[in-house]
């Protein structure tokens, strides 16, 4: 096999990180025949991500039966993953209004068996509701902060955790904020060194590298 | 008069703000001409800006002797207005390398004979730098906040002090930031109520929004 | 208390700036019960923006009875601030159909009891209008100036008035003035000295910036 | 020649626009062959544009002697085009820092043989300086307005005069007015009608679309 | 009136454009009144632009006899203003997607009571189509080519008129092409000299620029 | 090995396009050791690109003779590949100004040994110049075409011809036509079918993608 | 006819690429009126792109027998062109999200008479899929790659091809990969030689494209 | 302090990134400054980054003397941090062109005494290289991949490694590639999920974000 290029298949599967279907843009029979696969009792736990309230209240009841769905976060599980015995990850967000973004993240370690805990409405616009939890923040092994707008949580955060931070811009705010591009380029520029930045809304996206870290532990 | 147009000059120059002229791209000549017309003692001041030390250097050594020059802010002046009765606004930077516009904007201050005090070093990378002298900068009539990168500075500032603020946004950074155009879009989205913005690196303008305020105290 | 972090609460309140809540994006229940505390006589004044018609026209009618809604600026509150002693705020803009900011800046200064003018139509397509109203304009404390498209009424109010100006561009417009960048782009690029911008559309935010002088006097 | 597409090479000749050559990027062996062709009494006149005046300064002597070079324009001819009889160009700038471009539109006009006066300083800031021109500015048979910044002068020239109006904004400034975006953004949004715009700092185009009105007097 | 401004409001009238309402965003009351107010027969001739067939269509039957209206422009008019004895105006467009655009210059210009003819089909795609019209087109006084996706109709049609031309790129397409910045970049970067260029879509604009070379004539 | 993946590092090799060096950046030491191992001889023939003329006129003059360098285009190639028997491509540009990427498409299949001719000046501004030639063109198996600006000779030749046209956008120009966005787009929106596109100014990608079609020959 | 530009008609019907219908915001009735001349059995075949499911169900019963209609895909075509005898392209994708730019391209060979497999689910966060399916891919004569978001399945399959390649990036994905951009940029700057670009969602294109090659062999 | 602002300067220390000063922009007096606080034996580690070679050139000999300069990485340092016990960092680059921000991790890691490896040359143009090298990269903690153009290296390592990854976008590239956006936008639209990222050539930063993970082993 000396000419040959070799990746394992099964160490692909090790890397830890299970397959999540995100739902945007799928037409309902797809949808739905995929959640008949996966839904709860299956033993085969899949994530589905983006799946709006309105979509999936479309769906079959019985269907439904078999998922754990949060309208919020947009996220949908039947089995969750084994649970890990060891690794905390901290959840930190601006405001409610990053609440589907904050529990897209949250759901993501729920389904993933990692446990988290969200700590919302710390926005730099009011320091000390900060200033109060960052104690606690600082005892898990990794910190997602998710803002939007100058996202200046993410700096601030930066400079008083020595965990692994990883930052999520969010699409809230309007003007040159719409979209999330001004946060994501305020968290890319971040004065504080070492934070970590995921793309605009991707909460699942930052609970998988979070996950990235639980596993080595 | 009755088929034309009329503007008053003089309420014009009671704007209260006076004229400056911008050098970057002016040829050598054209400096030495106009440099030549409003040096100390000529009864007329004017503000010079963007007026880079090499060019400055190639002026003739008599016409220098008439200037106040400060090579950081790229600022000369000769004479300069009569100092102002009542008012004072503070300048608050993230980090030295904002230096340039922040003394753009207090060289404009002095110029115009209105009392203030540089803050470097405030950046939210280090909250406390800023948390020791925000007591006494909340004693100025107006602050300008100077700052690049994330320029999460405006926002912390703007959640701490009830006084009117200025955002400067500076082309300090590099990649995403390079430019100014994140620190620009982090200002314009500033999670603080009333948060006013300026063009990237307008030092001179800053100083001038605060002139305002003062010109009516 | 020498490991802690510690923001004075009771400072943050006096920045004088009262809370207001963004209500595009929130559901209808959210926003039902955050409407429910903060009603006519409830003693806690808080400002409502961003809450379209449509939205507002499916709350319950009793909850409706406790507030003064106003469609076009899409704000609402039940009691205002008390009313300032001193201060007051020119809002002055290109167009009727800039209305929806321009009201949401002088509704947000009614909220905070701030006296103000409203001068519609003042584009510099028709500058006699402008000129009609511009000595009584300079005899306010602070303008703010709402354009969109090109916005360059912002440039020629800023040369002709010696009061503290905050520009707020809107979304007004098509083609390259869509979403109102051209406006925002053109107020921070003034020729006119001193003129502070704000996010597009964020006639709040220059209410607020009016306050932060107005509070001082 | 049923099946065929012709076009006539004669008319195409007479758009009556003719050659010019842009001289920035090429070497100078071959600038210094183009301008070998063309200088003064050989009977073929071109328009040489973009010629920087340290590029020029390196070319012979004796090939500098056959033109008519304007550093500030960077444009060089030998011969002009005859003289029209009719027809008359205002160009209307609104700083001296716009100079590179105004002149490069009176240069081309110019050599085409077109009349055409020079109005600069007009900009917006100071309102009562294009007012005292502007019923001299309305007896010229096209008007070009060249301007920086927020280039507001082409809104309001827009809406003072019933003339043919081309637009050149300059890349004048910084910032966001930086390469001239916010002034190109400005012009097409303007909200005085019918303002055509020209490329970015295209003084030599706004010429050649003010000639083809005044081919047809 | 020595210390005011003064414009004369009559010569503003002479610029010769009348005044045009953008109906888009407007609520339906508004357009109601406004339409109430200019229909066939008040001696009060006013263009509607933007009105969408879905908003006319909720107009009062009687109102709406007033008026003549067009579908695919999105226009509306009563009276128009006498006819122009001099000046024709050709409307050459790429495709009959950009259709909107093309018919919304030639109903402007009808209601300018200027002669104009529409050439739709003319895309560089398919050059034929456009020589076979070009002999004709060059009989116009004043040419205005509308085209998205690439815009190339613009370039070629530049080298082949003698005409004033005026681009209008249109927002047809996807892709890079989507909003017509790629259509308005193009005509902008023109290789023919003289294109002047009008914000995208704005057909409304183009008829207004050739107005003011036909009231010339 | 039934669980792996497995790439076949020879057919790598046989995609039939040989590597270049991309010289741009790399410090003169590198460049010397590179160019060093691949001359005239070596048996490994190798393409630089990228190489400026200052740069490589800085290179040891012995190595310097093992390698055939061609200024405008800014390649070098010691031995060239082994000319293909079937298969030729047209180069076909817009301008003169073009020229550096034009011939880096020509010395790119120059150095892969396939027959091709150059086009130049063909621009759309002078649509006959292209006529003249296109029953030529047609002849060829391949057509690349290099343009900036407006870019609009590739939609024009997309409808002129059969062949498969790969279309190059060139940074020549100014304004929005600068660093070649507005070619690139213009390019990527042509309304003729099939034009696909390489990166602004890569002409070594064009001559790979048309060696891909000739080496199939 | 010795000074005229001569385009042979027959020769451009002959590029060998039929036209078709961009159905995407044309009316109904343009749509029914054009879908009723060119049904199958009509002999004169053409393909309807952009023809939305929901559009095409509201079209009348009989019309829509007449032609084959791909929902997916959003084409519909009464009679093909007469299958070519020799050429077979391979349309590749990364996810099934891209299916209804996958679909457009296979659909639309389909209709040219053009051999074609398609192979989804190629994308790189899973190689091992791209892997088993390479040889066969390689079999083909052109090959189109189809992906959004990273789009790193262009280049990964760049280097593993000899065969031509055209990428088209699709608009599928959110935050800065909303709308395609990124993909479209990640495969113009492909490090893999010779990949081709469409514009983004162009499966139409991307045909046509190797339909130019397939129609050579 | 009860009405103050309280950080814990300790605690802020503990976040266990020691400070860094960024070079660029900094005059000579400045860094000399710097530099001569700093070196070998000062027991005062400080790590310099984006000190430029010739600049570095000009400062005194001496003050050399005491830094160990890494002219490919423009980083100096005099001590280093103690050596961690645990912890290994891969660094990943894609081509030796990334080669000055692959080292500026490299150098930071070097002087955070955390161990690592460099795997230069792993683009995905020719993805055995990585492949024969996966095995060995998956033994470290963390992975920092560093790549510019399409970026698609860190969407593969991606699928291939369990690690925490850290994507370094790199500015190295031209056309749309240029400056590193479009690096940046693919990594951020990486299809493999949990790709953190970083701003454009911040190699500092990822060696930081992978410290953080590090200093809790």
């Amino acid at each position: 096999m000396n000419h040959g290029i070799l990746f394992d298949h099964a160490r692909t599967a090790r890397i830890g990180l299970p397959e999540a279907v995100f739902c945007e843009g799928k037409p309902l029979e797809a949808l739905s025949e995929l959640l008949g696969q996966f839904g709860r009792g299956s033993g085969r736990p899949v994530l589905f991500t983006r799946l709006a309230e309105d979509i999936y209240a479309k769906l079959p009841t019985e269907l439904r039966g078999g998922y754990d769905y949060h309208p919020l976060s947009r996220t949908a599980f039947g089995d969750t993953l084994p649970p890990k015995a060891k690794g905390r990850v901290a959840v930190v967000s601006a405001g409610t209004a990053d609440g589907f973004v904050t529990w897209e993240a949250a759901r993501t370690l729920a389904y993933m068996g990692i446990a988290h805990q969200v700590f919302e409405d710390c926005g730099v616009a009011g320091l000390w509701r900060l200033a109060e939890r960052l104690e606690e923040i600082n005892t898990f092994d990794a910190v997602i902060v998710v803002a939007g707008l100058d996202a200046a949580l993410a700096s601030v955060m930066g400079g008083l955790t020595p965990r692994p931070i990883f930052g999520v811009p969010t699409s809230v705010g309007y003007g040159v904020a719409k979209g999330g591009n001004a946060a994501l380029a305020s968290m890319l520029s971040s004065c504080a060194p070492g934070v970590a930045v995921m793309n605009i809304d991707n909460g699942y996206g930052a609970a998988c590298a979070a996950a990235r870290i639980v596993n080595a532990l």
